[in-house]
């Protein structure tokens, strides 16, 4: 039986930065079928390596303001020194990884934001998704490992959001592949009980979700999390999971599955 | 007619450095034929990196160390900020770049320089090219651009300086491609009379190396570079250029062409 499903899995930036769950969830990824994508975060490096140049965060009306300097810290860090770190890692496990950015072989055009109130910099809104490349990747045998660096033919590289671009890849790959997209933090999941790590809601729906909401078990920040899942899950995208590790088996993992029914 | 040849280019530090001058080649670069590989150089961005972070250069017996810190930096300048520049730069007059290091698709497999009286630290000695796989990014009309990062599965990544993997690339490509080999730098070639830039020797081959040696109008510095260039001529790589720009056309060009006859 032939299976169109493809594999996102977004590494959040406190996994990046803790070497032992790094290799750990490599190499769940790698054990993962092909076709597959590891989309990954930032890290401390990045602010790390700001601050010993003596750069300080701009911010405008509390939103983070990318400048010059701030970018090419992006570009070497994320596009650089983390992707591939982690491609030599998987490579070393034997797989085929690729490191890649938005500007290579024009994979993912973004368009800058532009400035209404605030000038956020260089800062790139997601605009299209060369998927008949991605493809190309797939048909390859290769895995694609990006970093959240996205590219304008106008403006060249642009920093952009690792969240908000793995919602945009799996939008865009929605019409050609049953998307499980995997989000994957130190946040293990839905708990029942705040305060209690054991309580992880494996599956959840939008129904069983109002339910909870009605009932105070799930409040505050896990909220617009999951309003924004389940919107992404209304454009196509088969399933959706939140799990402190990268979930290789349906029946054995540590996070929450969430799906529309 | 179907021609077999390989264009490789080097672009050297001063290129990269310089913003007009890095434009006009990859401009150049672009207008030559597939298949086609541009290598680069790291330039003055990574020294002025690791000063503004403290970092001194180390040598040993004159010989420079690639520390830890060193290679991070190495990987974040060559593989990170220039190589993601130039693709950027590339794709937005219509390249298909694609921006690669040695650990990417297990490209360039080297091995760490063993400790004999020197520990040169993290620094690799090129075994091995994956050539099908660059034949595989040639047939997708796809233009694999590189620093000079390579891997070990081992060792993982490390430094390796970018006119020595030029060279091994060239032999490595030589049993497939007829391989042009253009070294360009801000060295625009080799020169009847040192203090006369317009004095540049169009074409020179073995004889007439030896018989310009012989009469003291090749000195110096040059000696090395031409007898190292003649070397790997003797491996089959069919031409190399030393030039000031890339080279477009064989009629009008600011080099010297370097062949065995």
């Amino acid at each position: 039986m032939q299976t169109n499903r493809l594999h996102l899995v977004k590494l959040g930036s406190a996994i990046v930065d803790d070497e032992e769950r790094l290799a750990l969830n490599l190499k769940k990824f790698l054990s993962l079928p092909d076709p597959k994508i590891l989309l990954h975060g930032g890290g401390k490096i990045a602010s790390n390596l700001s601050s010993r140049l003596g750069l300080t965060p701009k911010f405008v009306d509390g939103r983070r303001i990318t400048d010059q300097a701030t970018l090419d810290i992006a570009i070497m860090v994320y596009a650089g020194l983390i992707n591939k770190k982690i491609v030599s890692d998987l490579n070393a496990m034997n797989g085929s990884a690729l490191g890649l950015c938005g500007a290579d072989l024009k994979l993912i055009k973004s368009k800058k934001r532009p400035v209404v109130s605030i000038d956020f910099g260089q800062v790139g809104d997601v605009q299209e998704v060369n998927i008949e490349v991605f493809i190309q990747l797939f048909s390859l045998g290769w895995q694609p490992i990006l970093s959240a660096i996205t590219w304008s033919s106008e403006d060249g590289l642009l920093n952009t959001n690792a969240d908000s671009l793995g919602g945009k890849l799996a939008s865009a790959f929605a019409p050609h592949f049953e998307v499980s997209l995997q989000l994957i933090s130190e946040n293990s999941g839905v708990l029942m009980n705040l305060s209690d790590p054991s309580s992880l809601i494996a599956e959840i729906n939008f129904l069983k979700y109002d339910e909870l909401k009605n009932q105070g078990v799930i409040s505050g920040g896990m909220i617009p999390k999951l309003d924004s899942a389940f919107q992404s899950l209304e454009q196509g995208i088969k399933e959706i999971w939140i799990a402190g590790e990268v979930v290789t088996s349906d029946e054995q993992h540590y996070g929450t599955k969430i799906c529309r029914l």
